[in-house]
């Protein structure tokens, strides 16, 4: 089976966010001061194969931790999806 | 009215994505060579004050297609979502 996996990545909310904190300020530049507490993290896409839903979610909780999201300063989060098979 | 907007900022399908390759290639160092076609891009988070939902969508377009987005290389999606007014 084939899936797709979307990761959201994001700065835990306790820690500051400097890349956020300046594109905070920069829309005030481009008149857009209604604009706040932009927070800046990684989308990662990907495509795994497995044998079940579940073998693909562990996969994934996998790559998260040991590469994709640093645990210390990051939140991460994911959804799955099914791509059909071209069988 | 508050939003918050979710902002899904990815590199075009055609073109390459150096750091989703790099990637790629370290899931089978980590002992996950099932993952494949990994793409990596950005995930922003704003808050957002405007008399309405459609106020509030032109102006994050503007955002994207101003600051946080190059539309040579790069696909932005979005969604938003009131926020209770603490009123």
């Amino acid at each position: 089976m084939n899936f797709r996996a979307d990761i959201t990545v994001m700065p835990h909310r306790a820690l500051l966010d400097p890349q956020g904190k300046a594109v905070t300020a920069s829309m005030g530049n481009i008149g857009l001061p209604e604009i706040e507490n932009v927070r800046i993290g990684k989308h990662i896409q990907l495509d795994i194969v497995a044998d079940s839903r579940e073998e693909a979610e562990a996969k994934v909780k996998t790559a998260c931790d040991k590469l994709l999201a640093n645990p210390i300063m990051e939140v991460y989060e994911f959804t799955l999806a099914e791509l059909e098979s071209v069988a």
